[in-house]
């Protein structure tokens, strides 16, 4: 079997692995599409982000879906030939942020593909895959897999929407329209937003952002005042997306937030930010942190198979696996490319 | 000017009443459709409900949209011969629960076509009406005045669905499949439900509710039963919506709705229920009124105006305001009509 | 080791039962006391109640604490010797409320000395205890033993007021002054409530009322129109804590409620209630159930160790464990006892 | 009749300025006692803080109570004789913001000893004022004035305690102990909090945390490790109540704050602040702006009243007006005055 193996910026390996062992409260998929995120991208480029660096080989990947291969003796619900969307997330169950719901903390995750803790996390970029009953979200006939393989993104978003509260009826800013910024267009439209902007500095991805349903995209980057016209009363929108993780966006858009207005920082940037908190104070806003998900990706899948959400034109192109270089320098260009999906077929 | 005044039970006249004065701070509006509402219908039928009675000539009616003929010179924003709906809701905007943002609940309400105080708050199903700037929300071209005119029980169903939190990726129950439980189906998407059922005991109002967007109807007239696949593992449903105003409705969904389910009570019934409290206590239910609406009403328009609700299929007919017992009957009548709009051009 | 075994409606007998075995993950606890709660006084004298009956022997008593007498050998953090109040509450923790933080609704829960599944669960009133470390708070010095009883009714009611939401500044009542009402005075208090009036029909647990901190008692059995000063402008109270069971207490309640206000439902009744469900529709009343409790315990045992509260009003008489009969007797006469806790040293 | 009017930095005259006049929906108050807050020292000190700066001469002062000296003819509820907190909150009641109940977001606020706005708004350290009646709020007997005085900071501690959430069994950190700090002491103590610990950089100001119950002072300037015992399993607290305006008191505490631990900042910075973002996202923090308040007035009345906190400790010292200087020098040593009180009488 093989598997997309990183050993150090820019060292990106198709690696033969053992063929993985199956318990019987286990199942075995075969994967078949797995989406490039932006994490993957900074470990084959950067070799990690802030702290978290690669110090061993590690497996890429953990937007993937697959076709279901073998079904363990003790697993119930599922047959062989299923397709389905796996979450990468699992979660102990048993620490006390388990215990609480929140196991998107949990003090002993096992999130694939991640390099935060030692050992690092072997990721899902790889040919067969050995998981949980609760990994494996079966996808409806006429749902592909590469919007299977969205379907964890999608999460990201949801659990960004449910983070700001009931949307409908509001007036919602999406600063940063990359894959996550997209998604947020299509997850607070669903949730009811009744206005929707998208800032970002490029054309490209505010084109896929209309695509997806946004009202009004506004390039910042070549207008720095374009916001401007939302100042009036002390702001127009009640909810901000940070999906860039630039501190300019972050801080630029108190403007235009109305007072007790929310804000999901979903964006990591680069490390810290310079923001004027005293407008935090003074307009009393809610600044609050979004991190992976969980119930999400149930939900995520259950939109995609009822057919609402459509996250089809997020898909840039899907390229075999064995081109994963130059997938991957194409899912760094964001004027070529939103989402690029690998093919493990 | 001609307006459809309730002078008793089944005694529904069109009589000629004044030309209004309209204030340099108004508007004045030629209504050209009003949406029959089921207060209409009980003033109608049965002369009130519960302990709100007639006592005096009212005119009936508050949902209505039209066309602005005069703007007041203090007034900004409007020109003759906009389209617009037109809430009749005018809270106070003084007393306390006015300062509190709770509109709904202002201690000096003027709500048109209400017998609640005396003297009555006469109704809008008139050619001509006077209004505040406030009242007055524009409609795109392509949104119909019709569809204008359900904007006010659209707004009824969005306050519930506020009510009721995030729906995003939650099963849902709506008992009672009237005007409000469909608006209810359509606000509930909406905001993101994955799973709406909807329960009645008539078969054409649930065929409206599937055109709608109900994943699935049941008859319990039919099959008293049909909820019990629901109840595994304490309840499936997340939120119902109860639209009917019927102890049975209300209390028969006790058993299929999860633990920390939330019960949003629209339907208003005819007296006291008598209801299973111990189950509230047990699975920790929050049962919570929805009355009416406030800045619901400008939601309602902003989704009609950008299509991201269909309203149409609820309209089952268009009559002249001049057949309005007839109208008025076929209102009556669940399994010819759902919603019936009288038009006054 | 004796036990108090309940076999039937009035037969409670003191019964030799054999020392439990402790595993290398468990406590065992001597017990010291055990206060006497309303479901063990219903299953004294009928039984049970609602559908839950006495099927089997059972020992009574889920109010309990005692001095640790073993340590296993793979429990870390307790010593014996220690003084500690044992919560009842013993949820599964894998089962989907579990996981979702809502243990009090586990679907496999085993709560001392109930009867609502089969086998029965069995109880405390005993004179030796194996417990998981998980049920074990330790109690600060000065905490006597039948405090540490309470911390039990206290979780109950702190649970309670955590469903109500924020009580800083609210006005509050409470219906109904047994022991569960007279500790929500308590819980309310400290939570920050402004005022609080209480409503009973006996005059001894008003008195009960007033010492724990209330601003005000009302004998609605003398005064049937006692509340009725507080009914201007749509109620003066922001939360109910309904702790009667008794619908007239409920239903009196809606016209002194102010709309929007929280109803906290906690006492069981005997059967349906009979309710005005348009008011609540129409004050839009949310109406919330809480039910027995579980992180709360540990708030309640922080509370009583910091004397933050006291409890001590409530304790009418301690009587030791072989007069169980007279104590039962003296716990069921609302004129002479609130809380009687039983001494089993 | 006389004021403290602030020219310039340093230069703060005691002049003579008209006796007001006072309409017949007004009173007349003689003020007695005024408390010195930091921002009348930045304006005392340095002119203004960040944008605000003083470019007239301003009457200093919003912490009064007093005697109410004239009740206008229009105005019920209160007689001449009568003492008083009184708040400096006067909100337009009109705008968007007010009709939501957002009133200290209000755009025409008139907030006494405010140079926010031109013309400045004069504030209340004057022997007599004109207010309206909703700014009057009785005090009871045995409440001293300076008491009364300290209603007006009690209310930025409670309403910041209102943007926290609910706080029974929380465990509570405040950086900072300043007079608001302290008084956040207080009212996270009233509002249940079971843990508070108080962190500062000077120990006179903790001192006085611990007499008004803070569990646990701990001194950062002397050991910036100081909280590190707290960083086990992502964090110890759950509430952070941020009162410095220092970067690195917040920052600091992010270690040691849980997932989805709630931040209320509270103080106000010399500028922009530095912050781990990223750390907010992968925790899940809710940072809340908390700015004045507004029902929080009576609520803080209400406890002063009922004996429900104790702000005496706090009080550092009382002096004539007239001594001003000397007592805007001492409220600016730390080491020496938590809050000082001008007597005007």
């Amino acid at each position: 079997m093989e598997a997309l193996v990183i050993h150090a910026p820019g060292d990106l390996r198709i690696e033969d692995v053992p063929t993985p062992q199956m318990g019987p409260q286990q199942l075995l998929v075969r994967v078949r599409c797995g989406g490039i995120c932006g994490s993957d991208l900074h470990y084959y480029q950067h070799g990690g982000f802030g702290t978290v660096r690669i110090q061993q080989p590690m497996i890429l990947g953990h937007e993937v879906a697959g076709v279901i291969e073998s079904v363990g003796g003790d697993v119930t619900g599922f047959s062989v030939g299923q397709r389905a969307a796996i979450t990468p997330s699992r979660p102990c169950g048993l620490c006390r942020y388990c215990q609480q719901g929140l196991q998107n903390h949990c003090l002993d995750m096992q999130y694939y593909g991640s390099a935060m803790r030692m050992p690092h996390v072997q990721g899902a970029f790889r040919q067969q895959i050995v998981v949980n009953p609760a990994q494996v979200h079966l996808l409806a006939d006429g749902v592909s897999d590469a919007e299977g393989a969205l379907a964890e993104p999608l999460s990201v978003a949801l659990h960004a929407v449910r983070r700001a509260g009931p949307l409908v009826g509001k007036n919602v800013l999406v600063t940063g329209s990359g894959p996550i910024g997209a998604l947020l267009v299509i997850a607070a439209r669903r949730a009811g937003a009744t206005h929707i902007t998208v800032t970002d500095v490029a054309e490209a991805p505010l084109r896929t952002a209309l695509k997806v349903g946004a009202d009004e995209t506004l390039n910042v980057g070549q207008d720095a005042q374009a916001l401007a016209r939302y100042e009036a009363d002390k702001g127009f929108f009640d909810v901000l997306f940070e999906a860039s993780g630039n501190e300019r966006a972050l801080a630029g858009a108190f403007a235009v937030l109305r007072p007790r207005g929310v804000i999901v920082q979903v964006g990591l940037g680069g490390g810290p930010m310079n923001l004027p908190v005293n407008t935090i104070v003074a307009k009393e806003f809610d600044l609050r942190g979004a991190f992976r998900f969980h119930e999400e990706f149930a939900t995520a899948v259950a939109l995609l198979n009822k057919r609402l959400v459509d996250v089809k034109p997020l898909i840039s192109a899907t390229l075999p696996y064995r081109d994963a270089s130059r997938a991957f320098a194409l899912a760094a260009d964001r004027s070529r490319a939103m989402k690029v999906v690998l093919d493990f077929d």
